[in-house]
């Protein structure tokens, strides 16, 4: 079943407030950091542990043909993640993150040892036809998410960042936003990857056909996953409430991991808590759900890649958010007048 | 002498966006990532080496009271620097940054081993009532600047941090501020490390005030400095100098750092190539200087300590830019379709 997941520690935040505030420096003057120090305070139920991160890159492959780039990719681009080319491999290197790539259902299986197959389908059916999964293949493909999140924080790993690969996702995100958010069509599609006008055009008409077919279904989030879902995004709606439920940091990525959280936050608000925004997407839905979710990115690099890169991007800020609370000195210890005090 | 900068490398710059577009992700997806990593291959005139980075932050007292702290905390907070309990030296480990602390002009003497003791003098005069050092003394602080950087760069350093403490000196860069770029009082003076109301009002008075008794000497950008600059602030100018020069990355970090910035750019124009703008601070001059130097910063996380506190966390997205750049692979060795050829 989907797992329960207890609030972040509100007196631990509170504790960790206060300890900032004895810290060598100006109350509040590491701003957003400071947030972020309480934050993982409050996750950790006390102070924080080291960031042992683990990036999660789900891929699968969509049912409709929106995006510039051919369904095939999404294969090739599972390999590159694997064989340690791909930006979100060359940055998980860089930052000392680890990285699992799951196929959870891209067309043809990736046979690489670094690929782990938890295949829920053959890509999704089109959604403008009827779901793009059955609700138990939702349901599968978010138990095994949990379970992939369950395990790595048991072999250690205090963050888990979420990416995702997909030629067609960010359509699926958008429907997902559209419907959970009741949000615009024209609100929640942006270019995505490249699309040029008449590109956009028929992504906005695919999604308000999605949410037409399935309209029936947008009552709950589990079926409206099920409906407009991709299996990579059912998989990390399961891999964020792992997380939450074990108490792990979960670093959001951009527009698509948006909407994995998004479902998580209904099935479980207190999974909302446990989320840290690594970047703000120049996709136009993205605002959206960091709105809905009370969520404030910590990066605005204008990244629109995915694959979990802003989520890496964003680990170095965690650690050193860490890092001044556990060990910086007192005013008191350092002998240094608090004229603020 | 100050030494001359050559410009950064166009060439290379255009080659390394070649580079970056050739690499497996749609064309400019990782957005200002791509900026900065060509413009490490610019700084570098080639393919830019590894970021081994240095912060240097250099202390100094001032000769008017208008901070909420008093002067005896910059003293304090050069030991605290020293021993590893305050912020920068917190985030400069968790970075693997090299921290090098300079005394510039102290009112008293520091002596610790891990000081540098490069003094201009026991602290600035009043400048208010004239300059607040001689013109001797800010060329003599600037080189001494200019060899500190060149002696880290032959040491190994590719990326020089910039930071300060000095307390009053957020009033010394809003005059240098107002006075290098013509902007008024109101525009430049902010709340610092946390002036109330009345506070403000005396710091814009000050400022005025000193601007008044230095008019003679806002012609030429080093008289400037000698007039309304702290030793701190002087020796950060010739840093920066030094290290464009050396062709290393110069790292600013906020405000004041902001104001040497300044001083620096109208003395060598080509050093503002070198430069990368960590981070937004909520000083309101601060937003005149990156736009006078047409930067953009990194990170906007609210951040009002200075130390080089910004320019540290903006170090592994230097890192992260150059391992983009160097370590992607390409569409063609990973065997990737690119749709957006």
């Amino acid at each position: 079943v989907i797992p329960a997941v207890e609030p972040v520690d509100a007196v631990a935040i509170t504790v960790a407030e206060g300890e900032l505030d004895a810290k060598t420096k100006p109350r509040g003057s590491l701003g957003r950091l400071e947030a972020l120090a309480a934050q993982l305070a409050g996750i950790a139920a006390g102070q924080p542990p080291p960031v042992r991160a683990t990036v999660v890159v789900a891929a699968a492959d969509h049912g409709w043909g929106v995006s510039a780039y051919p369904a095939e990719v999404t294969r090739q681009m599972a390999l590159n993640f694997a064989s340690g080319g791909a930006a979100v491999s060359v940055l998980a290197r860089e930052v000392g993150a680890e990285l699992v790539v799951v196929d959870a259902g891209i067309r043809e299986p990736v046979d690489h040892p670094a690929v782990r197959a938890l295949r829920f389908g053959p890509g999704t059916a089109d959604a403008t036809r009827g779901p793009a999964m059955r609700e138990g293949d939702a349901y599968r493909a978010l138990l095994a998410g949990v379970e992939l999140a369950e395990e790595l924080v048991a072999h250690g790993a205090t963050a888990i960042a979420l990416g995702e690969m997909g030629i067609g996702n960010t359509t699926s995100a958008a429907a997902l936003h559209a419907a959970l958010l009741g949000a615009d069509v024209h609100a929640v599609c942006g270019p995505g990857t490249g699309l040029d006008d008449s590109g956009m055009q028929r992504k906005r008409e695919t999604v308000a056909r999605a949410l037409d077919a399935n309209r029936d279904a947008l009552d709950d989030p589990l079926r409206t996953l099920a409906a407009l879902g991709g299996f990579e995004i059912a998989f990390l709606v399961g891999v964020a409430l792992g997380a939450a439920a074990a108490r792990a940091v979960v670093v959001l990525d951009g527009f698509i991991v948006g909407a994995a959280a998004l479902v998580a936050a209904r099935l479980r608000p207190e999974a909302i808590g446990f989320m840290v925004a690594a970047h703000r997407s120049p996709e136009p839905g993205h605002a959206l759900a960091l709105e809905a979710l009370g969520l404030r990115p910590l990066l605005d690099l204008e990244l629109r890649l995915g694959e979990g890169t802003g989520a890496v991007l964003a680990l170095p800020l965690l650690r050193a958010a860490r890092a001044i609370l556990v060990e910086m000195a007192t005013f008191a210890a350092a002998g240094v007048t608090d004229a603020g005090r």
